[in-house]
């Protein structure tokens, strides 16, 4: 899915919500069961109940990982689970470099059938570019992340002006395919929003941290809205959808969630700026 | 593997290698053929050939990755193949915070069998802490690597005197488990590799680059050298131990590799420092 299609298909569903989908037995309702099976079955149904609400789906690849062969083909079953006019992204947050980056490309983009992978900038341009030479697809680069340890790293250099987020979108705006970039950044902190916004005024941006991180839909628009992008936002949610309810109602319940999210995301995309 | 088991493991075979186990079908030898039962029959021969030559082998996710659900039994078959005298490292590079980082460190130590996993620092605390939570387990940690795009983002902040993987060792000496810590220090710049060892003289470095990237044993060890630790440094070959020969004689002209390398370790061991 090109830049102009995702644009359009955010203007034509009325939304740009993103659903996260990070599958824990022990918070799935129970009728479905556990193991491989009991997975696919609950993703299935999340995906079905909500996919003319949203416009991209986020597998998050640890969970598949962690259960061996078997979530190999939970999750390729997954990826193939969501209608191709939704933008699947393969939440891995690899960072490798040269062949073994291509390597992890292949997994994301051609094992798995993901339109976009997340991918980690650590080791710079060699361990980016790999990606981006997939000429369809997308490569979503960490920026400034909302959880706690994000200060760790991501702030060096923030005392000098310099935050290394800000060097991330910077440098990574020089390399080879850079059109093929987006940037997560998370929701909890809208003035970070803001301050990437201003650097990367022509990007994507995959926001968590929406819901149950604590974030606003209000305030995330508020800082991060693009126009000519149709907002240029991707507001990714999880839990507080796919675990909406542990009863027999649980894809009514998580489409009632979602249609909450886009109802709301009609009225920002309504609002001229 | 705790830290005087590996210690003893140096000591006792006179050798601190580490085999990269990065297994690409176009350079193996012909005759073994392609797909995942090839490459499960190179590595278990190249870990037959030099397993008391080496005191750890690294399996480099990304190559088994690629190859679907298959790669995946192949990784775990690898794993299991390496002898428990030696310690088996997961080269996956991940970085995820909380509950999908601790199924990250379940994929590598409980589903492919790992005693340790390479990790990327970027998003902080939250993303390594649940790496450390396993016991037994070691967590290695990207600090200076030694590819081209290193200087991208790794060395942020030295301009003021403090890049951004002098922060990683620093901040990351302080995270819960740390004694379970290990970093990756590229070989090729020896000049990094004093700067790192000065900052953590009590971990073990992972040391990739010598040889087919062009750093020498000499400089790493003239470098990066702890007398109290053997050593201290894991020194990774791949490619030119794995594609010595492409003939039948694949798994001799690897061993014969292995044994050079594992003689000038030994000569390494044997002067006083």
């Amino acid at each position: 899915m090109d830049r102009q299609k995702l644009i359009d298909t955010i203007r034509t569903k009325s939304s740009f919500l993103c659903v996260g989908l990070d599958p824990d037995p022990a918070r799935m309702p129970p009728h479905l069961g556990k193991g491989p099976e009991a997975i696919l079955a609950f993703n299935r149904a999340i995906i079905e109940a909500t996919s003319d609400l949203a416009v991209a789906f986020k597998p998050n690849v640890a969970f598949y990982e962690s259960l061996g062969a078997d979530g190999w083909a939970v999750l390729q079953e997954t990826m193939a689970a969501i209608p191709d006019g939704c933008l699947k992204i393969a939440d891995a947050k690899r960072g490798d470099i040269g062949n073994t980056a291509t390597r992890y490309a292949q997994a994301a983009f051609e094992a798995w059938g993901a339109d976009a992978v997340t991918v980690a900038p650590y080791m710079g341009r060699d361990s980016v570019e790999p990606f981006l030479a997939f000429e369809d697809k997308w490569t979503i680069l960490l920026a400034a992340t909302s959880n706690p340890g994000a200060e760790d790293f991501e702030f060096h250099g923030a005392d000098e002006g310099a935050p290394l987020w800000r060097r991330v979108l910077e440098v990574s705006g020089t390399y080879e395919g850079a059109e093929r970039l987006m940037y997560v950044v998370g929701a909890t902190r809208p003035e970070w929003l803001a301050e990437v916004r201003a650097v990367v005024p022509d990007r994507f941006l995959l926001v968590p941290g929406v819901g149950a991180q604590g974030g606003t839909l209000e305030s995330v628009c508020e800082a991060g809205w693009s126009e000519e992008l149709a907002g240029g936002l991707l507001v990714n949610v999880g839990r507080s959808l796919m675990y909406a309810s542990q009863g027999f109602d649980f894809a009514e319940a998580a489409r009632s969630e979602a249609r909450r999210l886009q109802e709301a995301m009609a009225e920002e995309l309504d609002r001229s700026r």
